[in-house]
């Protein structure tokens, strides 16, 4: 990172959004601010952090503060020798964070100190997994899998959509997940339709499909999985669409590896359904970014010119969403690597009838 | 509010934070914004919502767009007669954000049109809640006595905190809550010294103290309590420590009044504890208002000059936290009336031995 700075022409850089600042120092506290000079780096945090933060931080020199922890990293940053100017990420900061930071400087200081960064500077730090991370990532992915194997064995006509999310989160508790990733999806019958449906007091059909879309956080990772089951006998239009749901997907994972454009990837999904006349039927992009966050760079969606590297972890997510009938999303993470891409989630795929 | 916005001078208003615009027009979507002028509103959002637009939003007109939606209700706020800025709240509002809202604006009104709200505008009517969001608040609260009441026939030494978690979150679905309205806090032992232990894999002692602080989300709004039982008999120095945190909790809750500044009513919370000699021990502060956020003004902490105003609801949360030993929280939902308080949260407080 501080080789980064250097090179991007800075010479202070300020930290507040919380995941980049546990990448770049491991601490996982919930207040903090990080200051990097080319020469050091300094975590603020509040008293309730000291032990945590004596065990947790690396790489820089921790520091208990009263006041707010990234007003303490300015004045520390204003007072350091040769630091003239201070990136941030103007995604990560509110107007009235810059507000009170400036008014925390030197009144010579405050028109020209911070600059907003053209683009991000630790998140393309993120994007790219170390083994380490892809390690956690595939253990998160797993636990996913079997999550959903255990569900299997749950899951009946009847039950109520919280019932199935009640279910699924306490599992993964048992399972020792530090929480879900996000709101835990249960969509049944008609409700399969809506892309992002919450769990409601819904009963799950004696005939219908059942979209689940769950993640769970393992040592502060993110997983994120989606399945789509079928209660009873599949009509044969709804077989149809789900093989062409399918086989988007596995278009994606397949043309999934480095070098290749995101753009490239959503379009070998996107061309499937195209043939099939669901064109329209797809509402969104074919996925994202995971990580540390549930939602991270890069996007896979139509025309993204952003290339793949190794090391990256995407998901690969094409749905249909037909109002009134049904909907279908079956989604993977995907490790990207040089030559192709290796799922992290092995759960089966061909259509589930219970 | 459009009231409230010609008494403040303002011809406009775009409102992004999500529990304001659920506030003011009862929208639930994750992507919102909603503009206001003197006249008339409408709320932005994307085509996932259409239907629930339709159905939720009220006072406002919906408009379904396909770029962002606060860009399209910038754009439409600038072609409104008779706007000429538009005030935005700077808490809720990042760097970026305001750049691009910018960059949707006509050159003419790059510099001068957004307003940065030098208050909130919208919060001040979200604290004092109406008779209808303060029986939700009273159902959700009772979600959650109802929540605690099983988790008494549930806790054994032995068991993991995340097995506690787990099942109380289990139950809270069962029941009907929209979900939790924070991170789960489950503390045993000498973890109970943590204000904020997260569940992890420690076991219940056979001996020692358990806090547990949760909350519900039912209908939107949030619920939050807290109690703290032990396992075997206390020792005297443990059961002199509770009865003080209980007293500060009841002195606290005795001082809530319409008029009443917030200072006092910690005041009375910490004076108990200062005369029991565990004023360092009490190291935050003794509440804070709740409702469609679970952290809202006006905050109950030392020296607060804001008065307490009839219909607000807080919490009153003493604590003490001895490192190494043990700690002891106690919270409770207070309703402000004209000449008191009353309680939402009827759970019993004397010590409970497991």
């Amino acid at each position: 990172m501080r080789r980064k700075l250097t090179r991007s022409g800075l010479t202070g850089l300020l930290v507040t959004h919380l995941a980049d600042v546990r990448y770049l120092c491991g601490f996982t506290g919930s207040n903090a601010a990080l200051a990097i000079t080319r020469h050091c780096a300094r975590l603020f945090t509040d008293g309730r952090y000291r032990a945590q933060a004596a065990e947790e931080v690396k790489a820089a020199e921790a520091e208990i503060v009263s006041r707010g922890a990234a007003v303490s990293a300015v004045e520390w940053l204003a007072a350091q020798h040769g630091v003239e100017a201070a990136g941030f990420d103007p995604s990560h900061a509110t107007v009235a964070d810059l507000d009170r930071w400036r008014n925390a400087l030197p009144a010579r200081l405050r028109r020209t100190f911070f600059a907003p960064l053209p683009a991000p500077l630790v998140e393309p730090l993120r994007v790219v997994k170390s083994d380490m991370e892809l390690a956690i990532l595939r253990e998160a992915a797993q636990i996913g899998c079997n999550l959903f194997d255990h569900m299997l064995g749950f899951l009946r006509p009847g039950l109520r959509e919280y019932e199935v999310a009640g279910e699924l989160e306490h599992a993964a508790r048992l399972a020792g997940a530090e929480g879900m990733s996000f709101e835990t999806i249960v969509a049944s019958g008609v409700r399969s339709a809506l892309p992002h449906g919450r769990a409601t007091d819904a009963r799950l059909p004696r005939r219908g499909f059942l979209t689940l879309d769950f993640g769970i956080i393992h040592k502060g990772y993110c997983s994120d999985m989606t399945r789509t089951v079928h209660f009873g006998t599949p009509r044969p239009r709804e077989r149809v669409a789900y093989e062409a749901v399918l086989e988007a997907q596995q278009a994606a994972v397949a043309a999934v590896a480095a070098g290749v454009r995101c753009g490239e990837v959503d379009e070998a999904a996107r061309s499937v359904l195209r043939h099939a006349g669901l064109a329209d039927a797809f509402s969104h992009s074919t996925g994202h970014g995971v990580g540390l966050e549930i939602h991270e760079p890069p996007r896979i969606g139509a025309g993204q010119k952003d290339r793949l590297e190794a090391g990256m972890v995407v998901t690969i997510e094409p749905g249909i969403y037909l109002p009134g009938e049904f909907g279908i999303r079956i989604e993977d993470m995907v490790a990207v690597t040089r030559t192709g891409g290796e799922i992290l989630t092995p759960a089966p795929k061909a259509l589930i009838e219970l």
